[in-house]
């Protein structure tokens, strides 16, 4: 990784536009897929990490960098599942700052990964506007939130290629629609795919994960 | 409100700060008790004030200033309800800025209305930061967000005088410990007060209701 450490280097005081450019080469000099993972607080980003961890394990190497305003609860979490890992805390930031993003390359091995899933601060907002230089980005949203998110913060449905609905196995207990929630996801973003799942029963975690594969496949090609 | 309009136009250019003593100001005038009310998106802000609506009707004026990204989704629902209210949408602001609660103000008659409840944008961490001029900041928790949130957004928390916990009648089917959340908002927070709220079920809306009326009564006399 010394080569990373000479782009961090020479490139820490730039722009945060420049800084996505520098990790997007970083991504693709090592042939790794970069997933930028975001989502409200609580829609379950964590937990869908860790059921890929368990599901792409002995088929592809996960390294996972962790944004939280505070704490290393979540980084604790997946370190437990025996992949890289490292914490960022933001301190007052609502979103991954993509100089820290590089400053974080730097304690992890990359040239021992094939995905690095960053779990973004929990906010529907700004990290929709800040790109990590990622290759994918999916956006988390929980059926408990409610089916019309999509309409209220549309950036991030429309900057997103995937879509994940999560917590499944709660939708006999709330009010929500997986037809309206996706005409309204659509309506934002036409392309967007979109996977049902729960960490609970299983449900649709080898259908992402075997996209998140076909994507990383088409990127080491 | 003639006289909101003029402070209007004499203030609307100053900074955030301004601006909120300009509110703080006009809600002391009017003897109106201004409620901020912020959480994730989903936790249930709009159906929280929903239920406070229907509980006060007939005993105290409720009027609501609404806060999203985009869509008058929210004012709709709160309209059927017959009180004053007025959305703002903020584009790409991640809050409420208190410049356009200001203009908001001058949309609403607050000489009928005892409580103002601004729903801000679905957000923990910037609307931590930007005070509205409020009486009473209540930060909103679903559970099914998690129990460590108050950990991971300290802020917001920290700033807030009530935790309502929302979506009690889900706690059958989480994960989520109501004495650990309890635990982790008095760490960040040791005058928090907390209620625990299920809109579906009816439970804590009155004890939060009692508690909000008392505060307007002090702020009143």
């Amino acid at each position: 990784m010394a080569d990373v450490k000479v782009e961090i280097g020479q490139e820490i005081q730039q722009s945060a536009a420049e800084a996505a450019r520098v990790l997007a080469r970083i991504f693709a000099s090592r042939k790794v897929l970069a997933v930028n993972l975001v989502s409200s607080p609580g829609s379950g980003k964590t937990t869908l990490i860790e059921a890929m961890i368990d599901r792409l394990a002995g088929r592809k190497r996960i390294a996972v960098v962790e944004g939280d305003i505070e704490t290393e609860i979540d980084s604790e979490r997946i370190r437990k599942h025996g992949v890289q890992v490292h914490q960022i805390t933001t301190r007052s930031a609502c979103h991954i700052p993509p100089e820290l993003l590089v400053k974080a390359l730097g304690h992890l091995d990359l040239d021992a990964a094939d995905l690095l899933v960053v779990e973004n601060v929990g906010n529907l907002v700004c990290p929709a506007e800040v790109p990590l230089g990622e290759d994918v980005r999916i956006v988390a949203l929980s059926v408990t939130e409610g089916d019309e998110k999509p309409l209220k913060y549309p950036l991030i449905f429309k900057t997103s290629r995937i879509l994940v609905i999560t917590k499944t196995d709660l939708l006999p207990y709330v009010k929500f629609s997986t037809d309206a929630v996706k005409t309204a996801a659509l309506a934002v973003n036409p392309r967007i795919e979109i996977f049902e799942t729960s960490a609970v029963t299983g449900e649709g975690i080898a259908a992402l994960v075997d996209r998140i594969e076909a994507l990383h496949a088409e990127k080491a090609r």
